[in-house]
């Protein structure tokens, strides 16, 4: 598969499936067994997960599990798990006491739309739902894949992944020396790297694959999460430079750590080209079979939004 | 075993245990695998993890794993990991916005000891290291019991369990009318009940008990989490009684909804014992080897802190 079209269109058909997922989680209604769903934590939940994002994550999940002929409702639960605890992740960092944010996506924001209180436990109950239902029978009939699982995901997300990587970021931005280039590279793969490398193993682990399958997929993970996040810089520098008609960063303004105030924007962009061609030496084990993870490798470092 | 310094012995050796195993799992060091664990969030971690609590959770897990000899590392460490929970919980609702809490057991709550970002992420660390630890191999060996772990302790703890309960409670507290005594129940099962229940029902599973047994525990969970409920309950009226002259309670000055307030303090005290019975009466199946837990619900009924 090498047209965009398509490509987009399997992207945003991934997408469909995992808004259908989660709202499918979040019902008003109490599962058997449970007392009750408050009605106010539920849309709080609702407002953070639903209506909106390429949905990135799962769709490296979908499409992991899809090397090896896996797909259906157990793969979509695996991956709506993984977005649910990168959706908590967000409610949490644009809190006050975080980034403040007050606006996402164009709509407000967890704690603007409820309040504090209500996101925070938001935030709280989405991790702790991802975790019910990577452990959940339905997932995967196999209980060593669900453990498997949810080690994967407490792994990436927690005090040496994710969790961690805020904690860096935060420090990094209220230090009074600006960050090494190596401090960044750590802070960026524990925050953002970590759960993109998670969701192809977990593609990985809902598909059975054989170790070394499994390892050139953690190592595409790793390869492709570097290439977000460059790109993410250069976004961030080239939407600034557009808008202030100079190159200063927003996220440099704040603070905010980035390689590309280090590296500079040409080599920014030899590096993404460079990590696109690591991400389909990774993916050469799996011949045709890889051709949309290698386009999800290109529409990473290419995308300007 | 009806020596009560008997009991309280045994309260605190289990509670020496559990003290040194989270010590273990919240190393500075990072461990094989992991990047790097930031230092100001491990110590934020074990701020609000070490030093201190009767650590009754995690007994009940410890106590009830015994009844079918199980015993050591991997049960203290899944009795760890609800008490992370618990721990968590308590850091989250500490916050500002919620119940802005500067002191907890006479020290600095963690938003106090370090800032209100490192108390949000904290918890976010130690709710996922909980489900990292049921996860591991290394605290049960059979996955389909690991995974039964994450399931239980998810469900206690999500949208329909412990942050649930968290939300109603929050929201009686702002309520222009006062909640009845079936919506107290709810929420109190929902926001106690349900961990102190699970902690039962974890000592089962690592103790591989029958249908009937773990029946018999979760049912001894629930008769527990009630009695510990309305004995706080008390304990807050009294506490404020003897300290005001007069029988106002804390809670109450607050806006939390209690029952004894509802129900009077005689009727509550009557409620408490026959608890207390029913406790036992779930215990029958186990015979001689009930014992401490029949003490500790005793405990339970008739703490004075």
């Amino acid at each position: 598969m090498t047209d965009a079209e398509t490509f987009e269109t399997r992207l945003a058909a991934v997408a469909d499936e995992i808004e259908t997922t989660l709202d499918g989680l979040l019902t008003a209604a109490p599962r058997p067994g449970e007392t009750a769903r408050p009605e106010r934590l539920i849309a709080a939940m609702r407002h953070a997960t639903l209506g909106g994002g390429k949905r990135l994550r799962p769709f490296l999940v979908v499409e992991c599990a899809a090397l090896f002929g896996r797909s259906g409702a157990g793969v979509l639960a695996a991956a709506a798990a993984l977005e649910c605890v990168h959706c908590y992740s967000l409610a949490h960092d644009d809190l006050p006491a975080m980034d403040d944010d007050d606006l996402r996506r164009g709509r407000p924001t967890v704690h603007k739309a409820f309040d504090e209180a209500t996101a925070i436990l938001a935030g709280d109950a989405l991790l702790t739902l991802a975790f019910e239902v990577l452990a959940a029978p339905s997932t995967d009939a196999d209980p060593g894949v669900r453990a498997a699982l949810v080690s994967s995901l407490a792994r990436a997300s927690g005090l040496a992944g994710m969790v961690g990587g805020q904690v860096l970021d935060l420090a990094a931005e209220s230090a009074d020396a600006s960050p090494g280039e190596a401090q960044i590279r750590t802070l960026q793969a524990m925050k953002t790297g970590a759960l993109i490398t998670c969701a192809c193993e977990i593609g990985a682990l809902v598909g059975r694959a054989g170790d070394d399958e499994r390892t050139a997929l953690i190592e595409y993970g790793r390869t492709i999460g570097l290439a977000f996040q460059l790109a993410d810089d250069l976004l961030d520098v080239e939407g600034e430079a557009e808008a202030l008609g100079k190159a200063t960063a927003k996220d440099a303004a704040r603070g905010k750590a980035t390689l590309v105030g280090l590296i500079g924007i040409d080599e920014t962009r030899r590096q993404i080209r460079a990590l696109v061609e690591q991400a389909d030496a990774h993916l050469a084990l799996f011949g045709a079979r890889g051709a949309v993870l290698s386009d999800t490798a290109r529409f990473i470092a290419e995308r300007r939004r």
